[in-house]
């Protein structure tokens, strides 16, 4: 049966009601930034029930929301960069060597994120010299369809022939509503959990597959297009039995359309636009002085 | 109100009536190609009544259907380019000197197909030297968002000081069905009309803007997110009055939707695919030899 | 024999001595700005003498070189960009619509530079409205290899067609020397002359083959290869008869140095932010607040 | 002083007379295809002393040379990539399963032919399933410069991982000599050396580094303008005392010119080319039909 996607720990949150949500160990902190246009949510779920009711692990989950992601205004991805560093400089703490992950395929648009990321990182691995100093190094690994191998594997050999005190690893994500498509940026401390992302990656990044913390960062590029249709044919399902309900489900939802995703005309640049500004934050890092 | 939005003629000859089609002037030939997989249905309106009723201009309008054009078998690119290039040949009939022109904003994965021929295109027009061979050039002029004029204008002065025969103008455009998305060229002697494309292109080229007869060569690679959401919802609205079923329409095709197109994953990988298959026809029509 | 190739004015002049200069009518007025690295030399041709000993039409050529063009640093690219803003102003006097050329073919990257600058470039033709603002439209019409027609073809068709006042043409240069390479912009008011550019654009582009008064704004991005290993050997011929001197070169300039070009490792990186400054100054024209 | 630079034991073997190769350890084998206009040459050095003199490790050097991988013949390309992979299949012996390591900066042209050969290689060890074939896996991982890490630690870490019996690296490489230039393929058992590439790999990939064997595959796109510089200006040189030739070496030779390459004009489209056709030459060996 169709399962309606969402990779946003918010979009789950938003379905709860406020009491359930306190009662099951998850906590929710709101905050607006007029200038920015920013709205920003962090949920934090601190019990294995509030886990459950939200489908996702338990940490903090920092969703950065603003329509002005989608413009090219230079002055805002500036001053929205220096933002996305001091949430990033919270959850990296006192880790002073960083592998940064671009997940996804360069060569599929809204896909393309996370190598984006990377090649607008500045890293400085091969000629850090002090030893207080945050280290960036930075990969694009490709996906399983261009590589053969589980970004998983390759990101973990990386990882214990280099020694990275924390991985960050970035990539594309599908969001249920339309509205959220390249508006949202969500960072969580606990990394990329399996079956999300653009493309579907089998295997999670986090502690437990790559032995160090990892932190992910994701944007929501597209919307499936099966929950589109979903969404929009539920309402008239009402009142109806849950088997009439069903098949009438699976007529719409045909098999060609789960291979179909929903983005908007102009992804190229917009994708192009959020890869600099992540990387710019990133930047931002190793560079105290800009901060 | 939402207008269903298509390109080809075939998905609105399909909407007719067999017996309807022939009273009104328009004659449909279809003809199977085992080998290739291919189905080639020529649709010929020859009255204004045809015209009006299909909302086409009147004409020839060739539609090559394979599912085969997906994939990247270069055995079966290369015999389908063959066949392209034969129905090719006949829409140019004695014309000598075509100017190809390649529709599109190359930065927008499927709006990419014109430019992606003219880059693959071996123009000859600037060392041709026998005045009984075809001679072919190209141009991808860009989309008015990136050049600030109407294609049609950049085109007819290019035709003007360049005095081809004939222009041959390919685009990507939106299906009605998924199943058309990348599966389906279509031909046409009627060029390119206004108000189609990815991208929607303002003014028409044809004869009457250009000044030389046109030829369309169009690809669907896109269908609108609202033509999805249409279809899967209108099934529900049977049996209802006029009015609610618009208010319900409008309700579920909001506003963002018009600005999203659902396009296959791997779209950039077959764009590039069909881009030099087409390229591939072109260049066989001054090669006398390969045709 | 072979004939020592540049583009630059500058490097022509540089030749004469100063009190042969006034003479023949070329004045020269030099300034440099110490915050920004900048050395500007402002070349005027007002005699048809002065046009013979330098190989260069009558008119203005202003020279603008820094080593900081080869980094990355955006503040730089910021305050020069408004620099050369200021000169392009001079240059435009009280012409309000602008047509920008970006020569070169953006496959082949030292010759990148012209449509990398129409990919960055805020384009307002299609939606200006007060009449006394400036206008700036764009086209990329690749070279004669990739359409089959002479560059200045298309742009005289176009510009007969959507009637701008001035046509200002971006085009990647070869300089002599490699310290000029990506260090060195030329802006003119005499066009671009035949035989210039990377790749060699047979026809000139200016107010006789146009119509309209041209600007052409140069960058070397390579030396010829022949240049390099003819200004290497000469030294090493002095004294010998002009014979002996013509066979040895005939034999270290070998028909194959023809093709091949000299470019710094980093070429890629290095077009793409001089392409980006060069489109902001261009984007600063029709911003009277930013300029 | 100047040290030539090259990463062909072609170029090196030839200034060894034959009697002195044989003596030395060193085994020359030719042969000629005159249909594919294939000069092949296999240098087998199998004593230390041959290693010295040469400069290269003790192994099998096989060089593959036609001008004709400079045009975009497609009949041409297939034909030699089955030679291609031939010679491949004989390098690999039983090994089973291979990692193909792309190497080199995707954004600098000249090196980037690593990167592109797994854009175009089809992988196939996440769904390979019989025991007894060939399975591929691939891997593009950037230059320090991008990484901030050494691309054998990389390299290194998805070896450990994954357990392939062999690697192979696909490297651009410098040739001495600009015919050389694209029209050339060298095959090795021994790997990839310390300080070869367009862009000078700090670390070897080999038995040692990586723990399994390494065939490199390498293709010199660039000449050093150092070198060709160094050519022109020697035999000027002849009879001069060593001091007077170093210094006058050293006057030409200047440090900027370390910083650029020789290059032909159309290498974009060149680098293209051949990368497609290694690919197709890999994706031979695990499609034994085809081979």
């Amino acid at each position: 049966m169709f399962k309606v996607r969402t990779d946003l720990a918010l979009e789950n949150q938003e379905q709860l009601r406020q009491e359930d949500s306190k009662m099951q160990g998850i906590m929710v902190e709101e905050s607006v930034e007029e200038a920015l246009h920013l709205h920003t949510t962090i949920v934090k779920i601190v019990s294995e029930k509030g886990a459950q009711s939200l489908g996702k692990p338990q940490g903090t989950y920092i969703t950065m929301e603003t329509q002005k992601l989608l413009g090219s205004d230079a002055t805002f991805h500036h001053a929205f960069s220096k933002k996305l560093a001091l949430h990033l400089r919270t959850l990296i703490g006192d880790k002073q060597s960083i592998l940064v992950v671009g997940l996804g395929n360069r060569e599929i648009t809204p896909d393309s994120l996370g190598p984006r990321v990377i090649q607008n990182l500045q890293v400085n691995r091969h000629f850090a010299e002090e030893k207080d100093q945050l280290v960036l190094s930075g990969l694009a690994p490709g996906v399983m369809a261009q590589t053969g191998m589980e970004t998983m594997e390759i990101i973990r050999g990386v990882v214990e022939m280099t020694k990275p005190d924390i991985v960050m690893a970035v990539d594309a994500l599908a969001a249920r509503s339309m509205s959220r498509v390249n508006t949202t940026i969500q960072l969580t401390d606990t990394g990329i959990n399996p079956g999300s992302g653009v493309m579907n990656n089998r295997h999670g990044l986090n502690k437990e597959t790559l032995g160090v913390p990892v932190i992910g960062i994701g944007v929501p590029t597209v919307v499936d297009a099966a929950s589109i249709v979903h969404d929009a044919v539920v309402p008239f399902l009402e009142g109806l039995d849950v088997e009439t309900r069903e098949e009438l489900l699976e007529d719409v939802l045909t098999p060609e359309l789960r291979y179909m995703f929903v983005t908007p005309k102009d992804i190229d640049e917009v994708v192009a636009g959020i890869g600099q500004t992540i990387a710019e934050a990133l930047n931002r890092l190793i560079l105290p002085k800009m901060g």
